[in-house]
């Protein structure tokens, strides 16, 4: 297929690009009237309380795939973490385009279309491990690589203006315990037939070395799990089956048995069987049996992690969990990292863990963990081979993607590009450019409503969690004049403050004719002035009025 | 001076026992019914926004010196961080009672004390350093040790039942930079006489090794600068000032010129010149002096390391600073350590500098930090030294004090107690035991009003953030009737929410008579129940009737 005139190939991140998470992005093919568009992932952020109190969970802004919706020929995954697929099941709705996912990736997200009601409408279309897919005039290929979790794959996209590779999350791990290595001998081949573009993950490009492999943690925690006498649990991310079969076996290797604490352990494993892999994870027991056995007879594989107040781990920590209970001698060991923000909840996790007498091991002091994402020899090795002339990080927060493009260079890559979401950025013809922007930003879900940022209601809450909230009531009779006092709703403001404000408002509105904006108006700023004066903070204040 | 009999010896925690900083530690000496006051240290701890929103300062709740006031003798300052002095100048009104320190502490102090309009009510008494202070029964001593900040001081406490040894911050730097080094050879001469406990630092007690000295941060920044081109600013804690001579020296050496950033550089700076320390500190230029050299002559001394939206480093990232912009070519050196809690501020303002194309260098990637606390070996030695019989861990959270504990049994000592904040604790006679708990707690300074922790106002602000706010106004006639339809102030909820809590709110009111308790009650739940029901989440909702 030979390129016509018009056409152009287009990328457009409208998520992971310039943040952690949430990764989507779009390749367009085509003249501009009639272009054609494929999408790449489809994931969730999950919102911290600090920034949008309120909201668990943000996805991509697609209102430019709602403009486009006709021409979107489907959504390909590369693998299964939630910041790569999560946001499916809450976009699909909107989008209902064909959604291709290798085996692995495809279960976990029909249990999550299931639990929101949307296992009949959509049936991910599973593409064979190394099998490619046709999407108009986008060649997709779906290579496998490693990673943290099962079925890692980088997409190539091949068109008749060049070839991109599209890596997904990886690294290069020799020895990944659950699946194949990564087939480097078809990115080489790509590589020698040339590539455009590739648009790589940013995560850990300012980290020195190679990452390393999933084996030598299995060794480390084989060695640490036989120093422990008393109970022992562990954390780990539940996609991480590679891990967690480390651990179950180191386990069963020191005569513990295993049992699996909170239900997305229990459901990666069970998607982990289903479609394959776990061949030599071992049996497990249930809660009830284990606490019958003797401390140093049992391991538990625990959810949580990164001190989620809900996690099994958390339940653990604060003497909760209905079945298990851990004391001086205990131990539990993190075989995770801190997520970046998530800092306190773990440490107020380990503070809990540590009141109870329990010794707590992390990766600052064991070799527990290993990152899923390269380091500069992973990405030295990649660009080896695929050879690009274009480099396009993604994947991480400005700070990540601005190394990896300060790298890419001194690899000798022709052109970098750093394209933050909504960046229209036409890879071919000519050199690499951003041509246009559209329209970008992040959908909050908001209890269960999903709602534009730009609708201010996380930042009208976090400008309540500052100074509160003061409601005001002014009820006049027909004539204009106060019917009776005014009403205060007041909510988070200390006592002397409430007294000012209320006789702030008292004062002003006292006596008053005729009501309108202009009053309001008045009442408001009285309000707030007081607030400034008693408290040194001025709370959000509504007035309205009511003619009775 | 030989202890009467019902004499007794108490150690009692307010504040950093059990969690980072707003340290204050209370010792009392005598029978139960004629019992002695002294106290170590009133500090600040700086709120988060996730947990107290709209607080920035928390101290320790000061219930039990109140209803101790007529004993207190005075309290003891260890050295000049926020977090061990920050207190003074909010509680000392209430407490009013002799303040002691050394020269450069009690110079901070003032500082303080000027600014809150305390100066003329509050002098510090200046203790040199070295110097002895009789306080009742009493006998207090300052001995020098090294720490972050120049004339930190061990606080030896001398009682007819015992000796104390009172850590305060510290570590055993061999090479301070500024001031003396650790007096060892009196901390020893204790030992020979005799503690009966040590009531030690805990920040780095699962740090493994020596903590390390402050002149190997200064040869090695002195490298790094040197290597640089562009414009460059070096962040730091502003209190350090070896650090800050470190830096600026290490810039005169590569022919920059020095400018201080930041009101707190500049006001410590000063204080440090005022109390005698920075002879060697280079001379300093103006902002407006320095934006008219070439960008290699010049190197900025910055505060805001922990990414304070309103320090300068986040102006100037922001390309908001009157004068100084950075850009393709400059560096940034963050010569500190991100305060746990505080990630999230300190990679939006990497991620801010990357975007300007500036480099970023930080502890992450090269040697330009060094901690101001004790690792395992600092510890060793002190406790070689001190030898105490009791040993009670402070200064950190639980899991820092747990391993203090930990790892102080492996040196040998007889009792170790952890007592986190309220827990009184006899020292002598008999073994050392929790035989009271004493009101303790957290005190906000919640705009510019003090308030209890335990009134809930942030509390109730952080369940705004989450749900937001829905105030009802009832407005009755004489008769129990609606004289006007339920005015609603509604704020941070979705607008699908809003209409179906309005809807719920006319349906339940519509038409009844009698307002009362009861009827408030049906309106805010089925307020709530029509959130909870449209958006999946509960506001808080308050109702108010009033009558025409």
């Amino acid at each position: 297929m030979t390129p016509s005139r018009d056409d152009e190939l287009i990328f457009l991140p409208l998520g992971g690009a310039g943040e952690i998470g949430m990764n989507l992005s779009c390749y367009g093919y085509g003249p501009p009237d009639a272009r054609k568009w494929m999408v790449v992932d489809c994931g969730i952020f999950f919102g911290r309380e600090t920034d949008t109190p309120g909201v668990d969970i943000i996805m991509p802004d697609i209102r430019f795939l709602l403009e486009n919706r006709a021409d979107l020929l489907g959504i390909v995954l590369t693998h299964a973490h939630e910041d790569h697929l999560g946001a499916v099941a809450y976009l699909w709705p909107h989008l209902k385009c064909p959604v291709y996912a290798t085996p692995f990736t495809a279960r976990i997200l029909a249990n999550k279309l299931e639990e929101r009601g949307l296992a009949e409408q959509l049936r991910p279309r599973i593409v064979p491990l190394g099998s490619s897919v046709s999407l108009g005039p986008f060649g997709v290929k779906l290579v496998t690589i490693t990673h943290s979790i099962p079925e890692p794959n980088v997409v190539i996209i091949r068109t008749p203006l060049g070839n991109v590779v599209h890596t997904g999350d990886w690294k290069l791990d020799p020895d990944p315990l659950i699946g194949e290595i990564t087939n480097d001998a078809e990115l080489c081949k790509l590589g020698d037939e040339g590539v455009l573009v590739l648009v790589c993950d940013s995560t850990n490009a300012h980290v020195s070395g190679e990452t390393g492999s999933e084996a030598d943690v299995r060794k480390s925690l084989h060695d640490l799990v036989g120093t422990l006498k008393g109970r022992v649990a562990v954390t780990a991310f539940a996609s991480n089956l590679a891990r967690l079969e480390s651990i179950a076996r180191a386990g069963r290797a020191h005569g513990r048995e295993i049992v699996l604490v909170g239900r997305s352990m229990r459901q990666m494993v069970q998607a982990a069987r289903d479609t394959g892999y776990l061949k030599g994870f071992p049996s497990t027991i249930e809660e009830e049996e284990s606490v019958r056995l003797p401390p140093h007879r049992s391991l538990y594989l625990v959810a949580g992690s990164q001190g989620e107040a809900r996690g099994a781990l958390s339940r653990i920590a604060a003497g909760e969990h209905p079945m298990i209970a851990f004391g001086p001698g205990d131990a539990v060991i993190f075989s995770s990292r801190i997520i970046p923000g998530n800092e306190l909840p773990i440490f107020a996790l380990h503070n809990k863990l540590a009141a109870l007498g329990v010794e707590i091991l992390t990766e600052q002091d064991h070799f527990v963990h290993v990152s899923g994402h390269p380091a500069k020899e992973d990405l030295t090795q990649m660009y080896a081979w695929v050879r690009p002339r274009i480099a396009i990080p993604v994947h991480g927060e400005m700070r990540h993607m601005s190394e990896h493009a300060r790298f890419a260079k001194t690899l000798g890559v022709a052109e970098t590009l750093i394209a933050p979401n909504g960046n229209m950025v036409r890879l071919a013809p000519g050199p690499a450019s951003i041509v246009d922007e559209a329209p970008s930003g992040r959908l909050h879900l908001d209890g269960q409503i999903l709602v534009s940022e730009g609708d201010g209601f996380a930042r009208a809450r976090r400008s309540l969690g500052f100074a509160g909230f003061v409601g005001v009531t002014l009820i006049m009779d027909g004539k204009g004049r106060m019917a009776a006092d005014p009403v205060l709703h007041m909510e988070g403001i200390p006592d002397q403050a409430r007294e000012a404000i209320a006789d702030a408002v008292s004062r002003v509105s006292n006596g008053k004719r005729r009501g309108g904006e202009e009053l309001k108006e008045e009442v408001r700023r009285a309000a707030r002035r007081a607030a400034q004066d008693a408290w040194g903070k001025k709370p959000i204040v509504r007035v309205e009025t009511v003619e009775v």
